[in-house]
């Protein structure tokens, strides 16, 4: 089960919550970026950024210059990850709500410096981001590596929030000649576009054909 | 053209950057909900949030229960809008990206009191959601509006980031017989969803069946 904390016990719709470890992993490992929030002197600041997941562990990473991730070694970091699945539409105004899956992550980052383990953070951001392509390019060189960062932030403080299904409405409202329910949203992959310096005769590889 | 201050001023990837407002405007306009950045008790919390833009305003709103929105009220508060179009398939690990739209506003976020704003905002906001729904639906009431919180955030200080196009890949490695391009994401409308307590014998609105 999660953990509850202050700020992960949710004050409003406790109903769509879950401290289920599972819906944390299902958000986090179908997510492509996340929004990494750090405070630079003294104001919040939240950027999108890549991460990937081993075990109980997320790892973040971005340049060693960028200004959040410098902020972010051994600070407090937010780091949310958003799947919105449709609009809900609802016979009121005020009922229109939307079918989502959230995780927000709160704690303390630690810069990763441990070469082996860096590099197995780098496989899981490159993974999260294309799977099949860590060992299908180029690996990194000594140099690319020095010049990226790694955070790594525990799962130990995570709230999960979860809607789904139709539109809730009040009770006199149901009578109101007005459609409702929900318009999903469907993201999907579109046909490959190849590089134009692509030489002719190296086929789209299959992790990349057949990704869902 | 979009103020230049420390924050919004890139420090890297300054080719990436954009200082015109449409483009701003743009990467707003088509969002569907941002995530909200607050400092809690010193630490920062980052939450999904709808919006809605009117001029140079962006208007956020939640429940007056939030946490992240009675930390809002006066506070300086950081809104992210991000779109992933594609992920971008290197030749390399290390040059591996993703083809985005973001937009990163910082501001003091200011409680909207004045009836006729509010009820401006929030119409605001739930056309960002769903176009058409406002006049569809039943308006609101007294009571749903005072337990409606909403805030004002200027777009004065806003950074925009585009990438577009092919992998920028390592001058040696456009030699290796690796497939390498973009690997576009495309959300779509699904087919709506009738809420199963709806009677029968009412339409799907045009607004909602052509929404694009």
């Amino acid at each position: 089960m999660l953990s509850s904390t202050p700020r992960t016990t949710l004050g409003r719709e406790k109903h769509r919550g879950s401290t289920d470890p599972n819906d944390l992993y299902e958000v986090l490992d179908t997510g492509l970026f996340c929004h990494l929030g750090v405070v630079v002197d003294g104001h919040p600041m939240v950027v999108p950024t890549g991460y990937g997941r081993i075990g109980e562990t997320l790892y973040l990473h971005g340049s060693t210059g960028a200004r959040s991730l410098r902020a972010g070694g051994g600070d407090e970091v937010c780091v949310t990850v958003t799947h919105v699945d449709g609009i809900v539409l609802a016979r009121s105004v005020f009922n229109h709500s939307v079918n989502y899956r959230s995780a927000i992550i709160y704690g303390r980052a630690r810069l990763v410096t441990d070469p082996d383990e860096r590099l197995a953070a780098l496989r899981a951001l490159t993974e999260q981001l294309a799977p099949g392509q860590w060992d299908y390019v180029r690996q990194p060189t000594r140099k690319e590596l020095a010049a990226t960062a790694v955070l790594a932030l525990p799962l130990d403080e995570a709230s999960v929030k979860i809607r789904r299904g139709a539109p809730i409405d009040d009770e006199e409202d149901y009578a109101l000649p007005v459609w409702a329910g929900v318009h999903p949203l469907v993201t999907t992959w579109g046909e490959p576009q190849a590089d134009p310096a692509l030489p002719e005769g190296i086929d789209i590889p299959v992790h990349i054909l057949r990704r869902e």
